[in-house]
């Protein structure tokens, strides 16, 4: 294979893109500047060194001078530590984030849990979770721990999961357990929403 | 115009039906035998006839032999008369039905009120609504009205005029105004939602 | 049932049209004037009166006064009565006659047949079509026999079909067989079209 | 800006790529090993090393151990030299290659004159292109011009252009300019295409 061949089948692994995309992927970048091509490539080297995983949240953030271990909420002292959410993953977070409601921590979960999945603990991070809920009880005097899925039966069963494993730990450390709440979306039209989202958008009228 | 053409514009005129369905329309009708489209026009021929409009909450009813003019929500002793849901149309009421979790009421507004409207009260019934909660306010004790519109500015501005028009009487009557929740609605992926869905999915956590 | 269910359910048989939007018909016919819908009743009642099915072509044509037996192409004496086109449905006729490239007669053969249809002389009008050939071979002079169908493969079954059947008579009456010509349609970006089209189209290159 | 938002900007430049996506684009590279990223990294830095533009028909090719200034194709001694398609870009060739219909050589353009352009010569290598044409006349006994376009405005504003300025030479060296054939494409149902679209597949029956 020559290098237009292999360049093409190492985008198409993009997620999202498939082998024509990614062969106009290449043709573009033939057709820009050395410059441009020269800076992608530099910055695809400096990502690993620059970006690391936050040791309390597992987020992904890159690192500055200061060569700190922790990402800027998890380092910020006016995040209130009583609140953890748990998401997916980092887009999640960055969602909630841009929305601005939410002023507590996170915890990346790394991950969703299939309904039939038999080794959920070596596909998310739950071993750490707890870990993470034992020692914020003990010295940041957490309250409550949001789960924040994506409502579809993954993202159900992930939040299932989670509670039946925490519930000790809240039990041991009265924390409150939630989820987000449910109810119409922007943009959801009143004809169309499922018993669920209408039960939910029911009981949480206001 | 011969006949297939008639009736070809006449299918056009449903709502999201272009010419060439409605052609498909017709000649689907020519390949049926005759007993069905006898069907179809005495059905058609029946409908206004048997079809009423509910004398209480506006929605359409098909008449039975006892002759009532009230649609079988509003006949039923069961339902709870404490609680008036206001609905746009008809099938929104049937989407709410469909989720069995609303036991009160319903009127049906016929419509929604565009943002620059000038004359809302000519596109909605809005005088009827307030005869209507002046009247179960007195004889029937009701106590809340819950606006139930679709998410999107003319639903949102619909319920805003409604607001304004009916608070004297919410206070006359200490009823409670109240809109159906908003979160995250079945299907929602976290990392999709706008910031109003997010902060009040935030707000409702349960 | 009541009207209002047993007329969403006929709408519903409507070909594109599922339960949703046939009980939006029916709402959509309550809000309109009777006028419109006795006006669409009568039509109903009309259609399979006043249309009838041409003995030449098979083509669904609205009568008038004068109470012929033929459409209004077969019954034109200026269309050219050597070229026969064989298309699948009326809408198929209607979109070539469209274009005003085509001034032969039709036959129109009441469907495809399906690749491993058993029976496909009880799909479609093949006997008919062979009778049809005959007799304008004999009568008019009838030199070409154009089949028009989709390009799929249950299109390109039917072309293969009445190739094989029609074959002896074309021998017998030397009448040519073809098909219309394929290549790049109105739309196509070069980047895109199967090997199939682009050889046609480069076959056919002008 | 840190290095993901850098990265999430280049990566949203690529055609087709939206700033969400290419976020995720990140995130993806971030959960890769490093190996992957390397390898990426390098094979952008080889692309303009290692891929050049064909002296004779400007088609990328990735330049093999002999250092030629000439594509695969247009160093073939079996290409028929007598045919010579124009194409608006690289897939455009790719697509009619894959074909295997087509043995002539090529000519690329380097991209489509829009209809209102005021300096198309600027646009596309319409001056290189005249030079080829005349050059490949004198040479190799080129007969035949094949211009290949998307069917659309501009595909065919660029055929038109192509056209008036080639005639000149067309003249003076008896080649043949043609268009690829228009006509039915795979997957084209008959009820569907444009009248010209008909007419083409009309004229080229067979």
């Amino acid at each position: 294979m020559n290098t237009i061949q292999k360049l093409t089948e190492h985008f198409s692994k993009l997620p999202g893109i498939g082998p024509r995309q990614s062969k106009r992927f290449v043709y573009y970048l033939l057709r820009r500047d050395n410059k441009f091509i020269e800076e992608l490539a530099e910055l695809l080297l400096e990502l690993k060194k620059e970006v690391m995983v936050c040791a309390l949240c597992n987020r992904f953030f890159a690192m500055n001078s200061s060569g700190q271990k922790m990402c800027n909420i998890c380092a910020d002292q006016n995040r209130d530590t009583h609140m953890l959410m748990v998401v997916a993953k980092d887009i999640d977070l960055e969602n909630v984030e841009r929305s601005g409601v939410y002023n507590g921590l996170y915890y990346i979960l790394g991950g969703t849990v299939a309904i039939l999945e038999k080794n959920p603990d070596q596909k998310v991070r739950i071993k750490e979770l707890i870990k993470t809920v034992e020692e914020r009880s003990k010295k940041t005097g957490l309250k409550e721990i949001i789960l924040a899925f994506s409502v579809n039966p993954e993202g159900e069963n992930t939040m299932h999961y989670i509670s039946e494993i925490i519930s000790p730990l809240a039990l041991k450390y009265s924390l409150k357990i939630s989820a987000l709440g449910r109810g119409l979306s922007t943009g959801t039209e009143l004809e169309y929403p499922d018993a669920e989202t209408i039960k939910n958008a029911f009981k949480n009228r206001a």
